[in-house]
């Protein structure tokens, strides 16, 4: 649940908070202030162990290491619950033992019988050690390769208090934009950003990178104007070509180069063609944008404001669009609306084009958002501001003014008088002369067959085709439950190291032995996790990983010349199925085998949706029971935090017989990736966002392979103990055939509809009063609230939450029992912002602390407070404002009145 | 002031904060898009000047740098207001310009008629390359060579979320409780912690380091019993012993070796002789602790516990003592007491001890607080555990036994057989060879003449002498107002750099040479900035660098024959004047120069108090108007965050005739210091709080001559611009000749005690109401209020300050003019906290709104709360308690309720 996941960021906020008392930090300090100190005679065993080494003074440390084992289990620190409080939660539950609750909730047909194989675990202390080894392996040389990723310099403040800090690194999806003003206004910022300096009306708040933006402007065109025909320029970037090639094939579009653009602008007639640009926002701040010149999108990398090269990302693409787009648009939009009180506020617009309310009908799938790096990107722009920006822009194109003057004097040939930053040359000399002094010099170019690099660059877009297009192929994709875990900040660090941060994607791989080094460790390690042989680290978020794995799939089938069969189509033409497991009705079903032998045996692939991972590491294994294909949320299972909002990461494992239809690259030649059976391209980089797969892989050194199991069993024993303390009260929805669930489950509120006028929306907003974040709601089935607590969270934090949750249902018992109003109520009239509670005027049939402080837990000096009323969705998509508002709005009457006094 | 300077650290925190909305920052925002993005043919020009360039394909960045400025200036940063704000500045000020201001300010007899001479300014986004490589060319060896300064892990929680986080590490002093309780409460742990390892009952906050505490504890001793001779261990470490024995010099004490000390603690008869007690916290967690066996003082460092080596320093020395010394105990401790509304709270106890209260009545004047490292040290517990911490103290003793054996079985001879982590060995083989081989691998040991390294360490401690002491030579030191910068991230981030953080102090000087090139360069701008000769950068506070001043002015007479000068006699005695310049009352007087001129003409020396340094950089120099040495405050002027009470520095420049008589170590032998003349040992480590000085290092290196110049003036005509708006309503007191402040001004409030009984607490108190931290109360002048703005502040910051106070002067008003009630009104019963303001019960004769939301810009959403209503001192003065409250008080009653049902 992200409630308690929340939580854990506020928690974190709060722990480092020096002006607010640290409640919970003071009462584990209590518990821990027991300290006996006596004199202890404990060494006297080690000196009878010590008689067994070598007499020699060097006693190697690995000996002392193994006499003298550390004290530190990272896996205590990430398991909430301890020892007692296990205890306690499985004699609620009836139970003996946690083998007990495995054995009545994961059949026992699929069950590991044996233990992961895996490296001992790391101690907190030592993973960064270890890991700065395998980071010194990468050579941070100086990059000329542009190709849409740039050396830039982080400046210092955004680096620290926003890439390094928990408070925006940890944070959920602003679903609640009651408590996430703060986020939503810096969205809002860079899509202003994005417009203005594009010349477009309006921006999403991003996509995953420039190669899935341009796929996604490709199929925003077809949405339009049911076309199937793109041409695109060859002088693109060669990854942008091969997403949208890539893309294409597997949506049975033509996809045509060519090799003049400028020409179609003019023929295209009005209405009937669009027009994509792929663009460059540094160019732009000294070039006339694409707005001004009639484009339908623009779209780019907004890597190079700010973000670190990261071997490929994360970075957040831009995406802006037309006005007559905006409501085909993909991707999250923060818009402008007004809240309960009528104060303009900030919210996700336009959610009803979303995957997860409008399913099938959603206007695209594989679209995921890059916020946290939005952030960094518009604050990269407030940092500089528009002059600094110009600036910036004029010197990188002055100097580059000034090296084609002083190549050409030296002899060489410029392709082109027409550049920005990059030029394109014809040496004078051989260019393995050239490249031999770069190479000492510790510099890296871009190589043609007969030079060095490029200009600029623009995607050209016509659609002439009427064929129809049964676009359902991307239709079933899945908005997981988003689990929470602790991201630990020995996980997180590693991001801002230079060894990681500032290699550029496309370097020789002899630079980036490190990123390789580790990109082999996590492979085997998820390998020995899931049962599958091999992994593709290119899908850069879960959707992206699911599209990758069904085109896997249909690669396989085409190699055998069953390219008949599709999705969906049924028996003699069955395709795949795609499974959920354990289901999101948070269910073990017992025959999950059974029903993979059958789609094989009618000649058909199974796709295992990896979303549930997290309830299976350690106990069984889809590649064992029958999947053929999983994507991994690397950001739920194996603890890359949301960073509000992505980025994410979505690697595919598969078993043999798929591996060779894995994603290729077209510009870095991955080993052991056949290119000419690949799938093709998924993402712009060849290893997508390569610099926060330290996350994961430290996760798992640090836990091992003992570790991660037990974080799978205190997963399910978290889920089983909030459903025990709320079945009286709430109905649980699915249970496993023993009556346990799995480690999520399914609270229906919609009996309450009918009984006091509330619904799961009242719920959420009235948690926020409560001090939570409210769980998924809807999903998997409308109208209700789906609870993931995951193994973080410990019992304390889980009453408090199993409370509120009780507190409500009382509220709701107090309507349908007469008590209370059914308009006016604290559940229709939450969240209670703080200008509410602490207004003179209050109306309410109920007291100032019945709504902010419902139960004792919930104390003035510690409550994390919603900073607005309750959002008026509606209000904002009629009357859509996707970036800042005038000036006027934020001067106050008292800065005039001071202004004129 | 700190007010403002405070409103930094929030407003760095709400820029950061994801949850609540960056007004600043989207005020910022709008100002800053305007962006007209056309197209530019600016490369032209420069295509021109790249002709006169070598035609060579390698033009040089340098020559790029030239033709091609950077756009960013770090001093614009730096500065607050921006041309327009000090524009408006001026007009109110009736001045033309900021020269016409400096004119009527400071004295033309000592205006500096040049500019300094410094490198050029570098960019913020460049200045961290340059430190890195003066890092790297540091040597992180591993370290065994112990002596009070140990490796140990910094947990990155801890690291990431306190050492890296501004809201930890900007803060001032706690000495507003009401919006610190956060930070209290971790020092409360602290005290706790070091009290439940030595056993003793009471401690104190952290003092400086070792050498300090166990001076501070000479120095008790002699308050407590009146006796003047203090017998110390020569185990001891030899910085300890030299930190003591120099302090007793300055104040004429004896002070003796002995070698045996345990018989001592027997022979010493209760009540008469006291027994210190130098320990190591990490033994302690095995060990029986001190206060089992009686001593009276327990002290030690804390640097083990979670903080890095640090080349020295920062870190948080422990100071322990028995129930009857707490009122004599020197240094903060913070104490448990009750608020306005009854509930327990945290607050810095027993204050008037501290001497910007008693003066030279007060407990201390040397003992700095290190808050920032003992929160760490405090942090490294929670971390741990009791059972962590006895398992790593376990672990490393049994690695000592097992080294032992192993050496003993090499033929290698042990010293004793008693001992905790250290080994003294009398070598088998040639020292020579050993260290070899050691310096082969990179490998530090300290060396004795015979063999290597020593046990555990202890300060015995008798008096026996009755003689009186005039112990007023420390009695003059000043608690300066404490000015508040900014803090940049790029001048923070290096100190955890492990270029900087990993290296011990007494490692041989050329594997710290990064550090000596640092050193070298800010002693040359201090230099330059002061105009004296030679820096010593030992003293680790401005207290401690008052001490070192005075007593290198002792040494100096006493090596001319004039011992018998002294501070406090006159005339033939004369010994140094002190004087703060500008003086504290804000105001550069006209004759200091003739000042300085008398003083030498009689004999004497002038000490000039650098605590307000910051309004004179690049105006004029101390060194050049008379002055023989100053203290620089680095955390008031250069930079260096308060980290909410210490580390600080406290650097002195002197003349060149007092060069020879700067402070020693006994330990390393210091370049161009002369260990025989020297006037002996301030601090325990060689150059002070080595690992903050690349702070004020970044700050000179970015900001330039001219930027730091800049600062100053801002600074002064920042203060002038508030003065000028509160003049009208409050009395000003204190001005120059031409009716203009320095950077600091005084605010009399003292009349409104007969006409309205509102005193300056009330209204520092209803500040915080208006979102402020409060200025300095009551000093240099009882009863009023002290405000600095510093340069970082930008106009609309201090003209909401202004504001605050002008509505404060109305409230005050309505109680003289009979509107309000003299007793119950917004300024008595200030603050206002949240939980009082979300009440039902609300009986105030004004609104809630007007006690929360005094104007229009604090509003619910940005509103930094107070979380405890008004603190009750006297309260818990007399009732003391000063280690955590058990733990019955941090339970629920909801709690007890949910478990017993």
């Amino acid at each position: 649940m992200q409630s308690c996941a929340k939580s854990w960021g506020i928690f974190l906020a709060k722990s480092v908070s020096p002006s607010a008392p640290c409640r919970h930090l003071s009462v584990k300090s209590r518990v821990v202030w027991k300290l006996q100190c006596r004199i202890r005679n404990s060494g006297a065993s080690l000196t009878a162990a010590a008689r067994g080494l070598r007499t020699s003074a060097a006693v190697s440390s690995r000996q002392i290491e193994r006499i003298l084992p550390r004290h530190d289990d990272f896996a205590e620190r990430h398991i909430g619950p301890g020892e007692r409080e296990k205890r306690e939660m499985l004699d609620a539950l009836g139970l003996e033992s946690i083998d007990q609750l495995i054995e009545n909730t994961v059949p026992a047909s699929i069950r590991m019988q044996w233990s992961m194989k895996m490296d001992d675990p790391v101690c907190e202390n030592e993973i960064l050690e270890s890991l700065q080894k395998i980071a010194s392996m990468n050579k941070v040389w100086r990059s000329y390769i542009g190709m849409g990723y740039y050396n830039c310099s982080v400046p210092p403040p955004i680096q620290r208090n926003l890439l390094e800090n928990a408070g925006w690194v940890t944070q959920y999806t602003p679903y609640q934009p009651e408590v996430s003003q703060g986020r939503l206004e810096s969205l809002l910022n860079y899509q202003t950003m994005i417009c203005d300096i594009t010349g477009m009306p309006v921006a999403n708040a991003s996509l995953l990178d420039e190669g899935t933006a341009a796929a996604e402007a490709m199929q925003l065109c077809h949405r339009q104007n049911k076309r199937r025909t793109f041409y695109i320029d060859p002088r693109c970037h060669p990854q942008t070509i091969a997403v949208v090639q890539t893309r294409a094939k597997y949506i049975n579009w033509k996809s045509l180069f060519m090799t003049k653009y400028c020409g179609l602008l003019h023929i295209s007639s009005p209405g009937q063609a669009l027009v994509c640009c792929a663009t460059d926002l540094l160019a732009l701040c000294v070039l006339r944008p694409p707005g001004e010149f009639g484009v339908d999108v623009a779209l780019g990398s907004s890597q190079r404001f700010g973000v670190p090269l990261c071997y490929g990302g994360p970075h957040a693409a831009f995406f802006a669009v037309k006005d007559n787009l905006v409501r085909m648009m993909p991707g999250r939009m923060v818009g402008v609306t007004r809240d309960a009180a009528g104060k303009e506020v900030y919210r996700l617009a336009l959610q009803t084009r979303e995957q997860h309310i409008r399913r099938d009908k959603a206007t695209s799938n594989i679209c995921t958002a890059q916020a946290l790096l939005a952030n960094m990107a518009a604050m990269y722009t407030l940092y500089h501001g528009p002059q600094g920006l110009k600036h910036i822009a004029e010197r990188t194109h002055n100097a580059a003014l000034i090296l084609a003057e002083g190549l050409k004097r030296a002899g060489h040939r410029l392709h082109s008088e027409m550049f920005f930053d990059t030029l394109k040359i014809n040496c004078s000399v051989a260019a393995k002369d050239i490249l031999e002094r770069a190479m000492q010099r510790e510099i890296n170019l871009r190589v043609y067959s007969e030079g060095v690099v490029r200009i600029i660059y623009v995607i050209g877009n016509l659609l002439t085709d009427h064929r129809r297009w049964g676009g359902t192929f991307f239709s079933h994709n899945l908005q997981g439950s988003c689990t929470m875990k602790l991201n630990s900040s020995s996980e997180l660090m590693p991001i801002t190291w230079r060894e990681f941060a500032n290699i550029h994607p496309f370097v020789p791989l002899d630079q980036a032995e490190g990123y390789q080094k580790l990109f082999r460790q996590l492979e085997k390690d998820l390998c020995e996790v899931t049962g599958y042989d091999k992994i593709s680290f290119q899908p850069n978020s879960g959707a992206q990983g699911e599209y990758a794995g069904l085109a896997a799939i249909k690669a396989y089938l085409n190699s055998k010349g069953e390219s008949s069969r599709s999705v969906d189509k049924h028996k003699a033409s069955l395709a795949a199925m795609m499974i959920t497991y354990p289901s999101t009705f948070g269910v073990f079903e017992e025959h999950i085998r059974d029903i993979c032998d059958l789609i094989h045996e009618n000649g058909g692939q199974v796709y295992l949706d990896g979303a549930n991972m997290n309830a299976q590491v350690g106990l069984c294994r889809p590649g064992d029971y029958g999947s053929d294909v999983s994507h991994l949320n690397l950001h739920k299972t194996f603890c890359i935090p949301h960073g509000g909002g992505g980025p994410g990461m979505g690697p595919i494992g598969v078993k043999a017989h798929l591996a060779p239809f894995l994603p290729s690259h077209p510009v870095v030649a991955m080993q052991s990736i056949n290119a000419s059976s690949s799938l093709g391209t998924i993402s712009a980089a060849p290893w997508g966002s390569s610099a926060i797969l330290p996350i994961s892989w430290a996760y798992i050194k640090m836990m091992g392979a003992k570790g991660l199991l037990h974080a799978t069993e205190v997963a399910i024993l978290n889920a089983n103990y909030m459903a025990k303390r709320l079945e009286g009260h709430y109905k649980i929805l699915f249970r496993g055939r023993k009556g346990f669930v799995a480690h999520e489950f399914i609270l229906d509120v919609r009996p309450f509809k009918k009984t006091a006028n509330i619904e799961a929306v009242d719920v959420a907003k009235r948690l926020q009063d409560y001090g939570f974040h409210a769980p998924t709601m809807s999903w998997p089935v409308s109208g209700t609230l789906m609870i993931e607590p995951t193994e973080s969270e410990d019992k304390a934090e889980m009453d408090r939450f199993c409370d509120a949750l009780l507190g409500i249902r009382q509220e709701i018992a107090d309507i349908e029992e007469g008590r209370m109003d059914s308009r006016i109520n604290p559940l229709k009239m939450a969240p209670h912002s703080l200008a509410c509670i602490s207004s003179s005027n209050w109306d309410r049939p109920y007291s100032r602390e019945f709504a902010a402080f419902p139960l004792p837990f919930i104390r003035p000096e510690t409550k994390f407070w919603p900073s607005i009323s309750r959002i008026d969705d509606i209000y904002g998509d009629q009357h859509l404002v996707c970036t800042c508002p005038p000036m006027e709005v934020y001067e106050s009457p008292y800065e005039e009145k001071r202004a004129s006094s």
